[in-house]
């Protein structure tokens, strides 16, 4: 989500920005992005560093590693983390920015890139409240929804591994609940129609639902949210919940079923499609071998 | 929910029933409803009878057992069944009744006892066009939302069991997330706060949410949905799913925690309770035991 978010901020201030990708520099140039050949020199002498990467080994390559932005900040600046990478991962890297005077604002995001673009993203923080000061314009741009967590790094990995939970089993189940519609000879489109309104309806079902269809329907949905993201997100809930001492089978399962999905080469197809993992058509079952006679 | 379905009719039809409780036969006497000693007794000269109960052997009791209603009924009357019982035992009932020239509506429900009192329930019908016509009036009186799913008993039973997978999903998911929550040291209602309006958000989130977060902080809170009727109807979606042929390995983790509960004791708690199985207040996973050492 890194280019929505950018390109969000352009009308507001002067955003450089880098990207390992050159076709991502290449629509940041066009977004009004200054593009820039490295984390460091993207932002040298900048007072806010906005980080939105997928897992915590890009965290550290784009703060630490080579051409790292650690060594071109300024002591006080702030750098915004908006990755989901769990708290331990958040507080080791507070800990390795206030080594350089630099502060880090734990602040996970929920909405995806379209709610990115118009600035309408869910952010949950984990910082003291200089640091969300500091931070504060940043933030009110990128997101209509802010709730601060605590006033520690971590705080909001916290709080969004909890909102993970909920999303990835109720995308889990609305694949379920699809297939198993299918399976039982029902239309998935009517089902979906006739579960929306009621006591089985989720923001996710909603959302993922005609996707699911479409899958389950031999298709392939548009891409607008890898699986791969849920299989890092459902094994940092379930560290999570070892953590804290707490037993979470139902979130376990769903993390399998994501897993599975990736042993079965789906790691970056939309997450809707873990729903052709579940099932086959009934009639296929059925079929008798070439020969005529059951297996 | 048969007392308020019951009582929905009144205004409307010359009602008779029967409950094997006393206290629930006084109940209904109070709100206009004819009380009966038997099934029978409740169904002699009736065209429509509708069955409310818990298990197909709390269905099988009313209409086949001793005093039951199949005796008492005459040719091409109509029984509405309203009970989650799962379509091979639907499908049995159906048979049943045929032999006596009575015709079985399969029309399960979805909405809770409030939602039955005030007509607006929603109720999935498998039946043919003639018994759906002929039970029209009494399933319009008693849904606002009506989905005829097939036209076979048993049809109505697999749509809710694909509405009852989401339902019990859902609420173990909520359970999971605000005792991993409480755990993390998050508030749990801030918790519930903060998810109720975003991509985590679930009709069964905000309905079990406050009495989650209640049972959580060592409350009672008041039974509105037994937990056994989850034990029930997740074992039911397991079912449907063998005999569909389709994994469901989220519904199977739900059905086990939803067995837990029961196992616990908690079969006549609020379902909302099964958060208490989770987890425990890290400080007393923590604790030293009464002599000083670590355990």
């Amino acid at each position: 989500m890194g280019l929505p978010m950018a390109t969000r901020l352009v009308p507001h201030a002067d955003v450089a920005g880098f990207d390992p990708l050159d076709s991502s520099l290449g629509k940041a140039r066009a977004a009004g992005v200054m593009p820039s050949g490295t984390p460091a020199a993207a932002s040298a002498g900048a007072g806010i560093v906005v980080v939105a990467v997928r897992t915590l080994a890009d965290v550290e390559a784009a703060l630490f590693g080579p051409g790292g932005a650690i060594d071109a900040l300024d002591p006080g600046a702030v750098v915004v983390l908006t990755s989901t990478i769990g708290a331990p991962g958040a507080q080791d890297v507070a800990a390795r920015c206030a080594r350089h005077d630099v502060r880090l604002l734990d602040a996970p995001v929920s909405g995806g890139p379209l709610r990115a673009a118009s600035g309408d993203l869910l952010m949950l923080l984990g910082g003291d409240g200089e640091t969300v000061a500091a931070a504060r314009t940043v933030v009110d741009l990128l997101a209509s929804s802010v709730v601060v967590v605590g006033d520690r790094p971590g705080d909001g990995q916290a709080m969004k591994a909890v909102n993970q939970l909920l999303c990835g089993v109720h995308i889990a189940a609305a694949a379920e609940a699809l297939a198993l519609a299918r399976g039982l000879g029902i239309d998935p489109t009517s089902a979906l129609d006739a579960l929306a309104a009621g006591a089985a309806s989720s923001f996710m079902l909603a959302n993922r639902g005609p996707r699911i269809v479409e899958a389950l329907a031999g298709g392939s949905p548009e891409v607008l949210s890898r699986l791969d993201i849920f299989v890092k997100d459902m094994g940092i809930v379930a560290e999570a919940g070892r953590q804290a001492g707490v037993a979470l089978p139902v979130a376990a399962a769903a993390e399998q079923l994501y897993r599975l999905g990736e042993v079965a080469g789906l790691a970056s197809s939309d997450d809707s499609t873990v729903a052709t993992l579940l099932g086959r058509e009934v009639t296929a079952a059925k079929a008798p071998t070439p020969s005529g006679r059951p297996a």
